[in-house]
This record gives C-alpha cells, structure tokens and sequence, in this order.
C-alpha cells in the first residue's frame, strides 16, 4: 500500500493519470445491499467536473462512469467495487514547452526527485483527475453514512481572497442553498450567503482577467453523526479527516472548531460546556454541548455535535503568464503554461472534499462495527 | 490495527493509560545497526516529562524507559523494538469527584458513548501519559533521519495567547535557543524568541493564577529533508504529518508554509518559483524555491526546502474551577478538576510534535528506500 | 482492506466477478522503470486462459489486458498501475436451475451465509476469472524479481490423481520443459516428466468422459532467490507465501521441501547441512546446504536456497452429473451443473501459482530494500 | 507492520527475543467488555511452558504474565492491551561455541544475511519465546469467540514418527482427552488417541536417548463458527489460517479436511455434499454437509461445519551431536548444541497453534461485524 489506498474497513484504492487512459478506484469493504448504479454517481461527478461553469476551466470531460464489479441487480453485493472514468479531452498539442520545465507549486520537480521519469504531459497522479473517483466513491460512502445513522456531509466555499462568508450556523446549510441561489440560478462559486457568493465570483473572474488565480477556504459539515466514532490514538477520528483532507491537491492548512483562534483564547473561554440533551438530541444523543468551538470531536472521537471543519486552498498554480523557472537541466528559464486552468480551486474542491469526509465516515462506522459496542455479543 | 498504530516501514504501535501499571511502545522497521541505548532517550523525554518547570504541571513522573527488546550490544538488531514507561506518580485518591461526571474538553463522555465503559480515573489512553513512548520512538526516528540524510527536526513554541513570537528564518532556530535563554537560563517556553519568550511565561502564570488555562501554537521545521519523500496520493508526506500531528491531544488546526494565510494570495504570490541551487544547495538538490511559502512540500513529496508546520493546540481542558456539565446520567452538575494539569500545553508539546515529525520522515525515507529509486536495481 | 488487497510494498488490490463487465487489478509500489507494455501480459494470460487445449474447459475467454495507468513510454511510471480485462463469453442462458440450488463443494452456500445475497449466474469474486488479473500483475512482479536478482519462478504440475512425476531436481526445470514436449508437440498438462505428463492427459480424460473431475499437485520452484527476504515473526516468507497459495481457488494444503514427510524424519535425517558454497554459489552466497529438505527457508527468511513448494488441489466440484443438494431455502434437490468447466484445474492453475509466487517474492524484496541493510545508510 | 504485527481487526504485535528482557505483546481491537485477569492466562501459558513434562525442554521459565494496559475493573477497556512475560532462565554461560558457526536447521545465518548481524546467544525472534506472548493473547481470542458464537479451538498431536493416531471424529476431541489420560495422569504427549499416545511418548523418549530429534502433526479442530466468516479473496478464512500456522517455527506443511489426499480423489468422490440440518444443526445452520472433506470452509468462507486442519512440524534442529556445518566466516566446522531443547516439538506446538487460529477466527469475527450483514443498518 505506497501511499494509493486510503481507509482500513472501508477502503479505496485509486489508479489513473491526467493523460492516461483513465482512472479507477476499488472501493472495498462496501457492505452488501446499498443501491447503486452509474446514474447515482451522476451528480456529485458533475459538481466537480471541469467546464461546469464560466469560473472553472474549460475543459470539457464528461466524466462518465462505468461501474466494472460488485453490483448486482441494483445493489451492492459486498464484494469489491470497480469504477472506471475515462478520459476524454485530452487534446492532442505540443508539450516541448512543459516536457523540460518545472512548473512552479506544481509537482513536476518533486515527482521527477522521487521517481526520476515522469509524463512531462501533465500532472499525472498529481492531478485533480484523480480525484473524480474519489468522488465516485464518496457517492457510496455518502449512501452509507445516510442509511446507517442519517448521516449527511455538506461543504461550501467560505472565503475567497478577502471575502469571507457570514454562516451564522454552519450545521443549518444545506445543498440546496450551496448549489442554488435564492433567484434559483446556479450557485456557481458554492457560497451559502448569497452576497458574499457574487463577490466571490467577482473576485475570480478579475483573477482570471488579470492573469492569475485566488486561493480560498472551505468549510465542510458532517451533521447526524453519533458520538463514538474513531479510534482513541493514532487514527483519531480528527486525524483521519485531516489526512483525508491534506490527501487532496493544493490544501495547505485543516482546522476544526474554533481552529486556530485557539491559541488565543483561555480554557475557560473555549470549553463547550455539556448539559442534557432536549428531546430532539443529536443523533438521540443524552448529552450535547451548548457551544460547538471542538468541531464535534473530542480525544478524537465524535462527540455526536456537528463535525465543522476547514481546508485552506491556495491558489491555482498554474498561471497563463510568464514565471521564472529552471529546465529539468537545472537551467534558469520561464514558463508560461497554456493549460485551461481554473482561476480558482474552490467552487471544485468542494464535492472533492464532501467525498472525503464521507469515506472517512463510512470507515469509522463500519470501525465502530467492529470493535466496540457490547464485548463479545 | 483499530488505531494504536503509527506508520508502514517504521512503524509504532501503543499500549498504556494514565492510571495504569505503564505506557510501553512497539516499533517496527527500525533497521539495524542503529546506536541506541536507554540512556539516550533520557534528554527527550525530560523536555516531556510533567515537573520540569513552574509552567507545567507539577506531577512528578521520572518516566524511565527500559529497553524490553530489539537492541544488541549497544545498537538495534533490526527486529521490533519494545519499550516500557512505568507510571509512578498515580496517586491513590478518591476519584468520587469524577468518577459519575463528564469533564468538559476531555474525551470521558466520547470514550463512554464509544466504549460504554471507561477507566475514571484519568484520561486513560486519551491521556498525554501515552505521549511518553512516542517521544521515546521519535528518538530512534531522529537517529534514522540524522545518519541517513542529516535530517534535523526542531519545534518551538510560536505563539502564547495573544502573544506571537517572531522568527525571521525558521529553519535556523537551533535546539539550542529552544532550550536555553541567551543568559544560559532555562527556556521553559521554548520559544527561540527572548523577548516574546518571557511575555508568554508571563501570560501562563497569569492565566494559572486566574484558575485558567490559556491556548497556543507550536511551529516545527525539519531541515535537510531531499527532494522525493512521500508518496503522490492518499499518503502524501503533508497528509502524513498532518494525521500524525492531529493524533496528538488538544491539537485543533495544522498548516504548512503560508498555511491559511493562503486564501488571501493570489498564484503570482503564492507560488514560490524555482531557480539553480547555489553550490550549497539543501541535501546537494540542484533546484530550490527562493522563498518557502509551500512549506517543503509540493504535490505532497517533500522538495527539499525545509518543511515547516504549525499546530494550534487549544487551552488545557482541565481547570480548577466550577465548571457547568452533566453526570453520566445526564443530569447537570457542576465540576472542579483538582488534577495538577498544565496552565498551557504548549512547552511540552514540542517535544511530542518533534517526535511525531522525526516519525513520519523516518517511515517515509524508508519507503522510499522500498519503492523508488531505479525500476528494479 | 477487507480481503481485496495482497502484499505490504509491492500491494496488488482486485475487483470483478466472472459474470460482470471484467476485472481489475491495480498495482501499488512498482518501482519506476520497468519495461511494460500490454502485449508483455500475452505469454501468462494465455496459459491461464480457458480454451487452451483439449484438457480444460473448452469457453473462450481471449482475457486481452488494457493497461489504463501508470505506464508511460513503456516502462513503469512508479506510480499505481491499473490493468483491465473484460469479460467476454458471457453466453446468456437460463439461469433457473442454479439460481436457487447451492453447488456442492462451490462457495455459493457460504457467500450467501456471508453477504444475505449473491450473483447466482456464476462463483462471482470465487471464479477463476478472478484470477486472470493477477497473472497480468505476476508479469510485473517477474520481471522485477528478474531484473533484481535474476529470480526465476518455474511451477508445473507435480501430481494427477495417482499419477507422480519424477523431478529429480526441481530447480533445474525450465518453462520450456514445461511448455512443450520432446517432440515439440505442447505440453498441455504442464508437465515436465514427459512420460508421466502422457499418463496425466489420459487420467484426465478419462476422468472428464466418466462426466468426473480429478485432482493433483502443483510444485512451485523459485530460484536465484538471495538469502535474507522475509520477516522474522508474522510476515515469514513461508507464511507469505502459503497465504498467497490458499488466496487461489480449491487449496487444500501447502508444503515446503520435505513438508509433511518430515513427520516421520529424525532431526539428524531432516537437517540440512551447511557447507561454503563453490564460486558458483547461489546468488553469490557463501554459505549453502547440500540438500534442501528445508526447502529453501530457514526461520522464515530465504536461505539462499532454492524455494520449492507444492499446493494440493481438489478435483473440480463442478460435474457434469446430478448430484444431491439443497435449495437456498435448505429443500434437498438434485443439480447438474451444465457450465463447461475443467475436467482438472491443474493445467491452469500453474501460472496462477507462479504469479502469486513472484508477488509474494517481489514483496519481500522491496520490503528489504526499505528494512534492512545498513543501521540508517 | 516490517511482519510483527499480525491481524486486522484484531490485532497482535509483539517484541522480545530469547535472551533480552522479555516478550510483549500488543493487542488491539479486542472489544470492551471481555473478563480478563492475569490468571486467565495461566492454563494455556502453562500448556506451552518449557519444563512442562519429561519429553520437553527442561528449561525452566514461569512464564508468569503482567497485563500492562486495556483492563479495567477486570474486563477489558475496549483499547490496546499490553502483556509482558519476562525471560528469566537466561544462564550465563560461555557462548563462544555457537558465537561463531551456523547452527543447522536454525535462522542464524538467515538472519545474518538479512540484518548483518543478530544476537548469537540464541533464536532471537526466531525462539519459540516469543509465542509465549502469542499463546497469552491466544486466550483473549478465545474467550471473544466463545462469547461471540459458542466457537472452542481444540488442538492435538496426530502423529510423531510413524505413529498416527485414530481419531475417529476430530469435532468430538475435548480438550480434557487431550490434556489427560483415562486414567487421570497427564496426557503429555497431547494425543487423544491413549494407545498411540504413549507410543510417541516412547517414541519421542527413543529419539532423545538417540541425541536425536522426532518430528510429527498436530490436528487442530474449530467447532461452533457459523458459515460466513472468511473474506471472498486474498483474506480467505483458509489464506489467513496458513499464514497464521507458518508463522509458527518448525512448521512445513499445512492442510485442511482431506488435504493432500485430495490429489487422488475425482470430483465425485470429494464433493462434500449438502443436506438440510437437522435441528441441532451447527450453530444454527440451516444447511450442513454429511462429510467434511472440504475442512470447514468453501471458496475461503466457513461452511459451519467444524474447521480442521494439520501442521506438519519438522523434527527440532538443535541436536546434541556433532553436525557439520560452516562458522560465520564460511570455513567448515562441527557444532553440537548444547542447549536443553525438546527432542520433539508437537507437545507444545499444540497450544501455539490453538492461540494462533483462534487469533484469526476473533479478527474475521470481527471483520464480519464490520463489512458484512445488512447493507447499512
């Protein structure tokens, strides 16, 4: 396992380049009897997929869906599941400008350091193609966590550059107001306050105009989930998401909770006090805490408040202008990369992230399947 | 492995709670031939250990490790090490108090809804206690990355409260200024900056005698790390770090270079660009970054820059004051912990972190050993 | 990793069922460089493909592989390696007389004891078709092995019913031997005694016109092996390796050297004797034994010696001839199972073994590189 | 996990060798809620206690365990448990002998070949001490799988030399046949059949007069797993039983049901056929079969049938006789050993593997807790 398989009960395990053939992942440890077939993956695909909008790249890849194995009449067998997305627009161009230049934030140099060779054509496994199965297996996870415990994953855009997002109560958002605005047109940059979202998108496209890109943050809700989930030391229900989470491109800091606004405030100010749950209890929780500052999860385990967290995204680096860099050579030089890039990572990276934190979920429940509950019943 | 273990080529498995006879540690894959003896993880542990100043708490644990297996004349055979910390300082109290009530910040209710039964007496495996043996396997880490690469791993504290320590390069911070203030003093905040060094020991003890506790965020950097660690995917060397720092207790934000400071930038200041490495370039790289605000790593294998992360750690849950909660019952009470707790965790996290870091790089180059390199020489 | 995942450093992971579109194998931890091309799979595919010859079953399976990532420009990029083969003859037919009778001696009882519900149109995940992918990744895993220490991997069919093949020496048989006959004529039982391989096609036949199946014996040989591959405890090399041997459909029992007839041995019979090895010792050792009965493992870790060992297979449980049963409501009935399978599994089984042979040892070798050798060099 | 750990979803690491401090064992997922005190393991630690009878070993070590972690109150927490046994019959005595020559049979010089060097005063991991640890975790599987299913591991000496025992129906077989004789005096040798029993026993006190060694065959028998246990590929309950049973010293072979023989039998004479249970079906099946030629799994899974396999072990390697072999610097020399070790190994063996079976039957409980059943309830 070199660093391609993700999760421990429920677990995938991915293959695929930009500019390959496609990508697949092996979904394992599905339990048998979820409903599934390729039209379920239809949505969450395209939420991540290019071309979606005027503020992501042009590309266009349909990203369809072939489930190879562990389906039978409609539903999963248990067995291992396969899924194949192919790719489509890779257009046949001249890379001579790419092949011996390192482009800057990009992979090329580091991938060349660990592997010596590399497809000078594109990101390869660093890509963000890769992580269209990822979503694929999200769609799973995400049917998982919804049957067991009405478990429900929700991400938007927080900020972008210097607009930051009003969410008065992150654990009230719903999917409906990320991909929608109130005028029912799309919601395009995935921003749950609609005014924020419009100068988000003002923001991007004067980046892309100025022949740059923008960073951003992300915020991604787990509602519904019970209090026990994770595993008390190394893999932290905490420390599962966070490495989820850093596993996608481009993420360069996670918090949960208050974050790092902890380390301004005093014990007294940043413990949630418990006290009794009302009747509608969380999950059917006994107890809830009045305030939410630890993000759902204390020691490392769910304390069945709502899961809050944040990924910081920087900017796309890829950049239709000239940047100094070295050839492959070590040469000093520039590069100017032609690429149809996405002047913002964000409206993207969120369907990415919702997939993630989901699988992390699935895999510590059917965790919790297995070693806790009653001791040998 | 439901969660006690750390890591693929070397890898560490726990055992131990607060309040029980011991804490021990397994490691696997340390290769043999390493010098190492018991004496040598004294120095590290003493940085860990409760006691070693008036900002932390005063428990007295002289925590000595003994060596069950692994070494041989004076250095590692290559087979699994073991090595046991008893606890001494347990001391026989009436636990009443506790025993029926759910401290808040601390994991006694997740451990409850997860485990339906728990040791009242202390955090159990939740607890800091079973840090102890980590940062006996982070030295047989440190050795590893020291001989193979002249790896270094250095943390210190970067922020108290509202105070914030200015450190103009990190990768030159030294044990040394961690340790010892310019006047040959204890630097019992390890903060590598005097002057913000003694306002944050100002702002603990003010915090401990306001019954309080107070918040903060650590910084470690590993210098001479070479291009090529970690691997392209889900084991990224950055999500790798980042689950083994949030693996550790009370740790609620971590990010690498520029971090959250990202979301504001745009690419043309965000990307660090590349150009020839001067004769004296990082571990003999031909190609370095003129700035650092990736962090080290780049498509999450390590680009021969220093790497330098943060971890906000949240103010000490415990506090010797009424605070509201609930019984195990579900009935609101009130509570007052009398343990002697840390008034900030942040000195003694350093070392932890270090511990974890010198972790994830020893594992890391020994996978590359495994998978990289020429196709099959 | 529930079940569908093999190896530590060199991790093979596959899904697909005999009656879904096909299968996949993805593979993780294949150095960089490896010549691969698509057509390099051809040789083993084919001789674990159906139709072959007149002694196996007579479907039509043309197993052409798809390699769909982590090549590029015909060698390995390092990163993971998917391979795709479809199925192909699928012939519809009617399925009501096996969808609800169990098939004595298949797994359709136990996977429905497993999962609650199964793919009654064939063994699913139990099928040999299964198998196919990993013979495409022991291609790989042979040419590493190769390419390492010039390991070799040669299996061929040691026993058919009461017929016993004379190998005198077993590490001297060539795949040539295997494959073909004396008089150039194909090999079809795979095995290498000429006269005995006679006798075993007409037991065969015999025994597929008596509407029967029948069993035998594999025996597997790798030689060039260095001393020194495996782990000390869990992950010997001999338990890697049976691991992999029972991973195969219709095992019933693994041996190594004189294997269960060191029973009746005394330790001054069984012991094999060191003795300097000439200037051709094996893989450069100095150290050889005179015989094998230890069948080239020692503690667990490679001694240098030639590995052999064999896999008892059961005769196949599909018969051509009514046999009682119970109906998936546990009603007794009677079925005949009309697919066209192998009248013995041998013949095919022997690149499968050999494939599981190579992982195992490509495995191991990778996990050396990582491990062991010098303290931290 | 370089191979000290061993399991999934519980699982074992150890550490220790012959002649260090002592062995430990971690033990991570068993569930909370299981009764476990040190005493608990005082039975089987003393079945594979040297020193036991007069065909063993007259080594004397008490083998008294220390449970480090895990337990409160007397049950187990639901996290990892420690378990220390210390060496204490280390003489001191003058190794120069063995210092320097390769001791036949042993890993000596397997292990200097893959580590380069190895602590000469003994086995090291390769020592039968380290399953003492095993053995002691081997009670906590035990004591999970009866709580969980009824489920008893019950193993036996079936043959030493030339003496096979008759063991009309292995499920029957208690473990008071085999611990004592009809007439109430310690069954030594482990044999359920009486008559045979004490032929070994000569048999074995024949080959120590000899200053030789015997091998022989242990049978071990699962009785009360329900069908369903076992994962459809790699993780097949039979792959993960052979791994478990190689991973033991001096083993060669591995069977199950009809084993071997099954290369004489056609189809239909192995076919085990199914019949609706009668009312006391096992554990509750619905369906059984008259026969069990198959060993209690199909296609990897369990049938509900008694599971039964056999483990040929070679005669010990240490003789107290001259034998040939090389010193480390390759030049030919003599060796006579002259440790006190057991002239046969099965009598001990039988609780070594035993604990190791019913370690895996406790992990794929525990797997199938988590992946299988009902799709998400």
């Amino acid at each position: 396992m070199p660093g391609d398989s993700f999760g421990h009960s429920f677990r995938i395990t991915t293959a695929g380049e930009s500019h390959g053939p496609g990508n697949v992942v092996i979904i394992d440890g599905c339990p048998p009897g979820v409903p599934l077939a390729e039209a379920d993956l239809a949505e969450d695909l395209a939420r991540r997929r290019p071309g979606q909008s005027r503020i992501v790249t042009p590309r266009n890849e349909p990203d369809a869906p072939e489930i190879l194995s562990g389906v039978f009449e409609g539903k999963t067998t248990g067995t291992s599941i396969a899924i194949l997305i192919r790719n489509v627009d890779q257009r046949g161009r001249d890379y001579a400008d790419i092949r011996d230049k390192y482009r800057p934030g990009h992979a090329d140099y580091t991938y060349d350091a660990k592997y010596g060779r590399r497809d000078y054509r594109g990101g390869g496994r660093a890509s963000a193609r890769e992580t269209s199965v990822r979503v694929a297996a999200g769609v799973v996870a995400k049917r998982i966590i919804a049957s067991a415990f009405g478990g429900r994953v929700v991400g938007y855009v927080r900020q972008v550059g210097d607009v930051v997002a009003e969410v008065p109560d992150p654990a009230a958002v719903t999917q409906q107001q990320v991909e929608t605005l109130p005028d029912g047109a799309p919601n395009i940059v995935r921003c749950p306050d609609p005014a924020r979202a419009a100068e988000m998108v003002a923001s991007i496209e004067e980046a892309r105009e100025a022949r740059d890109s923008i960073g951003g943050v992300a915020e991604i809700v787990a509602v519904g989930v019970p209090a026990g989930l994770g595993e008390p030391v190394f893999d932290k229900l905490k420390a599962d998401l966070a490495k989820a989470l850093f596993s996608l491109p481009a993420v360069l800091g996670v918090e949960y909770g208050v974050g790092f606004g902890c380390a301004r405030l005093r014990g007294s100010e940043n413990n949630d006090l418990f006290r009794p749950a009302d009747a509608d209890g969380a999950a059917g929780a006994r107890v809830v805490t009045g305030t939410n500052r630890h993000g759902g999860m204390l020691g490392g385990i769910s304390s069945g408040m709502p899961i809050v967290l944040r990924a910081a995204v920087k900017p796309t680096s890829s950049l239709p202008r000239e940047q100094a860099t070295v050839t492959t050579a070590g040469e000093p030089t520039t590069i100017r990369t032609r690429g149809r890039h996405d002047p913002c990572l964000l409206p993207r990276f969120v369907p990415m992230a919702e997939a993630m934190v989901a699988i992390v979920l699935a895999d510590h429940w059917l965790r919790w399947r297995a070693s806790s509950g009653s001791g040998a019943g």
